[in-house]
């Protein structure tokens, strides 16, 4: 169990930073009375919208454990509420800590930029590294009590299962809280924006805006808790569907524990590197905030790089024992190249967001010049810099699959998006700092702090738009490049099944499966998966859009029944906003949610009934490729897309094209407000979905066995 | 010959009602002095872009013309100079007429709303008629030329690589036509109304305008000529590619040659019923323009499923003869239900997409009530339609995929297929009507005709919105129950070329390829065929965004030179926006044109390069899938949110939500803008992209085979 317990300690380790983390933030000066009090209130509305989406997602969450128990097994149940807590768990620390480290980056950007660089970074790594660490401990932990505890060997169906399952408790988890948390945050974003820039010509972030503490509460709930979650997914689905590859590719070898051990060490190993990673990020000289974070990134790159080669040679006891899998031969060298290959589509994935998204170059800039004719040639470029930003990421995916199969096959391809994955801490680390810089922001308004502590936390929010998009790109990215290794775990779990028919009736008659593209049963499940993401972009906008127009509805009758609000005379009611917010995501987060989970199952049985179950496992098949074909680039192109947009408005109000205040302004809101939701709500929201149809996919088949 | 004489019949058939049709038209009044004059300058606009447009295509074409004469053959060369020349002409000739139609329209509509109507509708079915009878008359003729004067046999590859010629000829025009028209028509609607509605509070069509008339010019070369070279070659690339796969799954029996007349005969009968369904094209007392032509659209929809018995009885010799490919077996029988289903999913798609974009249903009410909120609350809701809308018609695309599957397998697909655009040449007339009577309004309003007329004319636009919605969502229907067919040509070919790898010798050493999903080739060339319609559609968006930023400052330059236009004193130079817009619009189209042509070329030696010929054709199968999986969602969401966007203008101009000058109505029409290169550019533009790069791939093999 050595080198299981480097995991659990790689984990641990996480946590340990955590804590010291979360102390050198409650330390600092966390501001006047007034600031103190707007924090107060954001973080009651944060806390109270968390407990509200968690004891909603726990109902549908209680029923599936009980379905999971009574029609699978106990430890499966238990897998997946483990995920499922995990999950939470990271989401909701790091919000706790986001929303005590928003007042205390105001505080500190008082005194310098560099202040509060710190104190945000700090609180963003706390969530980074909790995301990163209890996916570790959750999968390494669960792994080792069903071998040690339950005495199953590792490659054991059971164990299998129960892993799938932790998976599936992480994704049900994220996909509630990225659609709940995106609906509330642009809900509270758009509406407040319209009503109060557009209608009232009160600036972002003005107290007399009812709407503007909701805005500060979606941050958190949004940006910080739902990413958080939805990162801890990607990355336990991604290691789980690793270690079920493997466990299926080396069956009745004595490598199987090996393998299976492989990802998680190259998980502690980045968790360990990203640590060290996060003390690189200081502003230089140049003070250059994008620098001093890339400055931790490449760090982190740099040393998992150096840290890799070590570990697989312990692993596997030297870099050069032969590995195969049919005939096909490879050694843990290659198995290591593959690794670099993940972090090199990581490195460019970063890059090409940043072109995309950075008001440095031609798009975001596009976009600011076409907002100079007006509101529709913004929204026109916009959406043209987001269809063209999906066709250098997904040719990066492309070389990536072609170089890590060239190395050493499809398990090849699950090292390379598992250590792309590995560096998931530093990563959620330069994103979860965004939310906090952006209430920073909001605080200073709110507050009355001196503009230059606005001018501090714009140039820190800013940045925060490109990390985001990057976090984003990143995910949806190893979800591209994790397809062929979702799939893979379906089609070898199929061909488990079927040789093992005496075991598992089910699938005594299915027979051979024809997944190549000729059979129409395969084109249908390519159009059905595809149609996925579409719908449930469609849907997830709408309530953008609903629960926005319900904020314009509240805010105008606020402003119509106290007229003292504007005046400055009488407070709004800042409660309210988060209230009605909270109820219409929650009920909105519902339908679109479930749309996955059930999508599979429901069509599965269909083309079953029609075509038998051949051609239903084929379809089926085909479904998981077809809903990452089309997800990859809706999730990107809408990512990408508001991030430009975004950054468009902010270098207009920078000073160009007339800056604040002038039409090609107004233009720019527009287009910032349409990217709201497609960046914030339905684009992130399409990765979890994606792996959710997947590991749903994956449980119908253990179902089906039982 | 007696089948083939009856399909060269109904060809010319159609060309005896476009010239009754056209005197029938010529024969109205043509109104003021004034209004001649306009329709003069939108007569010459229209001319001279064509002109040029046609000329830079032909040197594209003839070096097309040679590379085919030099490399393969000159009969292949012919063909594609046959297609290419018969898809130029029906676009031409549509235009011809509409130009004629336009000013004839608005005259009429100061008598009645039904004698517009008929003078629009009649314009329309010229059109109509002539792309399916020209595109039926060029492939009857040419396979007859190939069989009667060459001597081939009809399943000869001489004679199919003619015919994929002919194909790729029409392509080729449709491309650059839908592109180039596209980018004129929606640069001129685009920059024109931003700067006149927006800047300088005129109304559209106002003379004041320098953009007007090459507004008016854009609806002719986009709307009429682009949209008809498209559906031509629609039409003609299903009949070859139904007719290829005919001869190669009854290659060697005797019914080769019945079962390539089929699609031919299947065309001929329904444009004998479409011209009787003209007919039925009357207004009644409930004064229902849509219900105007959808009873001749449903009076062509029964005839054709009446006919289509006989027809297939006469073609097979009955209706029970034992039809069988492989150990599939089905009867002309199965053929005809096949007919019947594809007759039955463009009802659907018809349905759906009046449900999408027409105003007396929800979605167009929706982003008309998210107008009241503000330009982003509209774009988001449009978008949210948008997305939304790909959900029914890609549902009802795979159950037909699967209910012709079941009758006759891949043939079937084929078969359905073929039926559904053999309704063309109505489908078109609807569709062709429309820029009609957007030129009728425009012309009202710039020869100052009483505002009754402009009302007639704007319920007849409306209308034209709807249709030219549903005439794309039934172009991009039929590439994807297509997408089989095309596949399965390719997989077909593919297989031929290697079985006879003694004439051809590049194939001897291909091996058997793999097109399974677990093919990590194949999931690459899913990603890359996915990833061209977003990029194409990025180009597409950002050439129209460039062309009317063009016109803006023109027109500002119009405005500032000369002050006495706005005040009525001077008139505007309307030719130079024209002129301008030619040579966007020409420039603009030549590189998105060619990505289509050049990316599958390039891709299939990239990947032969790196894993050699077997893989390379697996990817380059799969990029043929991948690139319908994506564009067949980014088609749709683009021509239906686009069509919902402007009749939500539309509908709030009629009075709702404050009607016209509200803000409400500011907010539709920015969405009106964002919809007009999505629904007239970009997104009409992915059906011939998609055709083109499957065409590209049949014309790839047949050249490495020579």
């Amino acid at each position: 169990m050595g080198a299981l317990g480097f995991v659990v300690l790689g984990g641990l380790l996480s946590i340990v930073y955590g804590a010291w983390a979360i102390r050198s933030v409650m330390a600092a000066d966390a501001g006047t009375a007034r600031m103190q009090e707007i924090a107060a209130a954001i973080r009651e509305g944060a806390e109270a919208y968390l407990s509200r989406q968690y004891t909603t997602i726990a109902v549908v969450g209680v029923v599936i454990f009980l379905l999971f128990g009574f029609l699978m097994s106990w430890s499966v149940a238990i897998g997946f509420a483990f995920g499922a807590l995990l999950s939470a768990a990271a989401g909701y620390i790091g919000m706790l800590v986001s929303v005590r480290a928003n007042v205390r980056t105001a505080q500190a950007a008082t005194r310098s930029l560099a202040a509060g660089l710190d104190i945000a970074f700090k609180s963003g790594a706390v969530t980074g590294m909790l995301v990163a660490g209890l996916a570790l401990l959750g999968v390494s932990i669960y792994f080792g009590v069903m071998m040690g505890v339950a005495g199953h060997a590792p490659g054991d169906r059971e164990v299998v299962n129960a892993l799938v399952a932790l998976g599936f408790g992480a994704s049900l988890i994220s996909i509630f809280a990225r659609l709940g948390g995106g609906i509330f945050t642009k809900g509270a974003d758009v509406g407040g924006d319209l009503v109060g820039k557009v209608e009232a010509g009160i600036p972002e972030d003005d107290p007399r805006n009812p709407a503007t503490i909701a805005d500060n509460v979606g941050d958190n709930v949004g940006d910080c808790a739902g990413m958080a979650a939805d990162l801890f997914e990607t990355y336990a689905v991604t290691i789980v569907a690793t270690m079920v590859l493997g466990s299926i590719y080396f069956a009745g070898t004595d490598l199987v524990y090996r393998v299976m051990l492989y990802p998680l060490t190259i998980g502690a190993a980045c968790v360990v590197t990203s640590i060290i990673g996060t003390f690189f990020v200081r502003l230089g000289a140049s003070q250059s905030i994008m620098g001093a974070l890339y400055k931790g990134f490449i760090a982190t790159a740099l040393l998992s790089l150096v840290a890799l080669l070590p570990v697989t040679a312990a692993v596997f006891g030297g870099l050069s024992v032969d590995l195969a899998i049919g005939d096909k031969h490879f050694t843990p060298l290659s198995l290591f190249f593959c690794g670099v290959t993940g972090l090199a589509v990581t490195g460019l994935i970063v890059w090409i967001t940043e072109y995309y998204t950075g008001t440095g170059f031609r798009p975001v800039r596009s976009i600011a010049s076409a907002s100079v004719t007006g509101h529709g040639t913004n929204v026109i470029q916009g959406l043209a810099v987001s269809l063209e930003a999906t066709a250098l990421p997904a040719l990066v995916i492309v070389v990536g699959i072609i170089v890590a199969n060239a190395f050493a096959g499809l398990f090849g391809i699950a090292i390379a998006v598992t250590t792309m994955l590995a560096l998931a801490g530093m990563v959620v680390a330069l994103d979860a700092f965004g939310p906090v810089t952006d209430n920073a922001g909001g605080i200073a308004e709110m507050a009355d702090l001196p503009p230059s502590v606005r001018v501090s936390t714009d140039a820190l929010d800013a940045v925060g738009n490109t990390t985001k998009a990057i976090t984003k790109g990143y995910a949806i990215g190893s979800a591209g490049l994790g397809a062929l290794v979702l799939f893979a775990a379906y089609t070898e779990d199929l061909r488990f099944f079927s040789a093992n028919a005496a075991q598992h009736p089910y699938f005594a008659t299915v027979g051979p499966i024809d997944f190549a593209l000729s059979n129409p049963f395969v084109v249908v499940g390519l159009f059905l998966g595809g149609l996925l993401p579409f719908l449930f972009g469609g849907i997830a906008m709408t309530a953008v859009g609903r629960a926005a127009g319900a904020v314009v509805e509240e805010v105008r009758r606020q402003f119509r029944e106290k007229p003292g609000i504007m005046a400055g005379t009488d407070r709004p009611d800042y409660g309210r906003a988060v209230d009605m917010l909270t109820r219409a995501a929650i009920r909105e987060m519902i339908v679109p949610s479930l749309l996955p989970v059930l999508s599979p199952i429901v069509f599965y049985f269909v083309i079953e009934a029609i075509a038998g179950r051949a051609n239903a496992f084929a379809a089926l098949g085909a479904m998981l490729l077809g809903v990452i074909v089309t997800g990859l680039f809706v999730a990107i192109s809408m990512t990408a897309g508001g991030g430009a947009w975004d950054n468009a408005k902010k270098y207009i109000e920078d000073g160009h094209h007339g800056g604040k205040g002038s039409d090609a302004h107004k233009a720019a809101v527009t287009g910032d407000t349409v990217g709201d939701p497609y960046k914030d709500t339905a684009g992130p929201a399409i990765n979890p979905m994606i792996k959710i149809t997947n590991i749903v996919a994956l449980l119908l088949l253990a179902a089906l066995a039982h």
